[in-house]
């Protein structure tokens, strides 16, 4: 840590703990993880439901893409309002509904679960906090282990989410989880390189908007990302899958604007392919975070070591992007340990 | 329409017949709309999915809240990437898919109802186009009835979308959609205030970032009212549920970034409550479309005649928007009509 960082040192010191969390739970969550997936699989679903705010939706998002690819079930992400505000008592038989907190503490979340389970639903929490109402007010709960969470900006919970969720899904869907062990060390070569990203940053130290895109795995990532930027740096960060910004949002590129783009190897990355040019004629400023020859073709980027499987990608991938809020942050003067404005656990109903 | 509005007078006048396609769609849908839903009460399905892109997406997220609150049914929004380009070939058994797309054109929406209808769904495609291959892709095709839509913005179509899943949702329910028949009158009393909207717009003449926000049915329209300002004034205007604006982006809020918050009446509007104070702390210019009280407390506002059933004041809230985009991309020397870097169809696979 480097003494530009004695603000925003909860931040580094969390996103550098993320693959000593990652083996953490690889190590001890085996049997939790295989009892609430056997549950699961002897429920057998026809929908999964998730349920989520913030950071903590983004892992939901990822896990829709796990559940849409991997189990070949319906998904969809809840809007708890419906529950909560509107009181809808859907009929939730044969649906597995996923809540996904960090805290575990939104009061919001644990109402839609009740009503869930009440309606019908097998209900499971994915929390950082065992003792939270959310882990009591769910059928069963998965720990994402990720120690407690210190900065405002949630950065390791939002991996161990992902890797939780990640290690429930591949269980349920016959796995072992065991294409995750090499992620640690992959992610620490990337964090290695955090000296790049932080002169990385200063391209953007006087940017107020921002576009991130991606596709398919990677676009929980680009939400991800720009919900950082935003919260950390205060910047405009609008995140786009790649495809809807091709429908009206992209007349709002200029070179004013630059773009983050992950085009990591895999299907999501190669579906970028027509996108990109569309951005290079918009006179687009595009950094891509991803495979070396995307990268080479842009006009900054950060390259990720290859070896994950693509569906675990998302996991390297938003490592970049949480240092570069946290540089961006610092460079502007600002403190991403006390964000303005913002509290750890959200009440609303 | 002003002289000023040479440029921007397609979009203008599409604005201005929103009344009168309401009236059309609901004198001649009725019988191709009694069928539709006769179709889905037989089938009965466990989950409804909606598939969409841009603003036709804003009509599915409204057409989602009314599946969960009005039909008791789980529900989501499709991933198409998932069918498209991971080839995922889900169980769809018992799965309404609705699709919902202004030109019917989009490939990647057709190749998600093909996969979807091999994949045992009943399949529904709601476009604007009935001669669409969206249209023949599904079982069956409830035609929107907005006439030739020429601006590339889609105005009139959105809300012809949310009128016929409307008039579908509630015949599903077993309702007749009479509900809505006040519309296209409360909508003239909206449109015959143009003249306060455009003073409006002049606020915003050198905004360059924005925020939208909404809950519940009212959500959508801060989804679509973001991707207006974006499309047509080039506005990095930002949409959040009002909840999960709390979580997060509140920090980026300051009095640089105006607020367009959707308060209407009804338990949306009332959710609104606590969040206007979070604003205001933040020192926001906060500009509420909705309800006459919540204009009084507002730097500035559009009042929505009351007698609206809250679930189709999206129908009422979106037509201020609408005007605002217009008359900010006017007034920036920009042309609505010919927004940069957009086709009418968006193909992506």
């Amino acid at each position: 840590m480097t003494t530009t960082l004695t603000k925003g040192g909860r931040m580094a010191a969390e996103i550098a703990e993320q693959p000593a969390q990652w083996r953490t739970l690889m190590a001890e969550a085996g049997p939790e993880l295989d009892a609430v997936a056997a549950q699961i699989r002897h429920y057998d679903p026809h929908t999964v439901l998730l349920v989520a705010r913030g950071t903590s939706d983004h892992a939901a998002l990822y896990a829709k893409y796990l559940v849409e690819i991997r189990l070949g079930k319906a998904a969809g992400l809840v809007s708890p309002s419906t529950m909560t505000a509107y009181g809808a008592r859907p009929d939730f038989r044969g649906v597995l509904m996923v809540a996904v907190s960090q805290s575990g503490g939104s009061p919001d979340l644990v109402r839609s679960v009740e009503v869930a389970r009440e309606c019908g639903a097998l209900t499971v929490a994915v929390t950082n906090n065992a003792a939270s109402d959310l882990a009591r007010a769910a059928t069963a709960h998965v720990d994402v282990l990720a120690g407690p969470e210190r900065a405002v900006a949630a950065t390791k919970s939002y991996t161990a989410q992902l890797l939780a969720l990640h290690q429930l899904l591949d269980r349920v869907g016959g796995g072992n989880g065991a294409a995750a062990a090499a992620l640690p060390d992959l992610a620490d070569a990337v964090l290695e390189r955090g000296g790049d990203i932080a002169e990385l940053a200063s391209r953007y130290r006087f940017a107020q908007r921002m576009v991130t895109t991606g596709r398919g795995y990677s676009y929980p990532t680009a939400r991800e990302a720009a919900l950082k930027l935003m919260e950390t740096a205060y910047v405009s960060a609008q995140a786009f899958s790649a495809a809807d910004l091709l429908h009206g949002p992209l007349a709002m590129i200029d070179p004013q604007v630059p773009v983050l783009a992950v085009v990591a190897d895999g299907i999501g990355g190669r579906a970028m392919a027509p996108v990109l040019p569309r951005l290079v004629d918009r006179g687009a400023d595009v950094c891509v975070v991803g495979s070396a020859s995307a990268v080479a073709a842009a006009d900054a980027g950060v390259v990720l070591p290859s070896g994950a499987p693509e569906e675990l990608s998302p996991l390297l991938e938003i490592l970049p992007f949480q240092l570069l809020a946290l540089h961006v942050a610092v460079a502007r003067g600002g403190d991403p340990d006390a964000s303005r404005g913002l509290a750890k656990v959200t009440e609303t109903l």
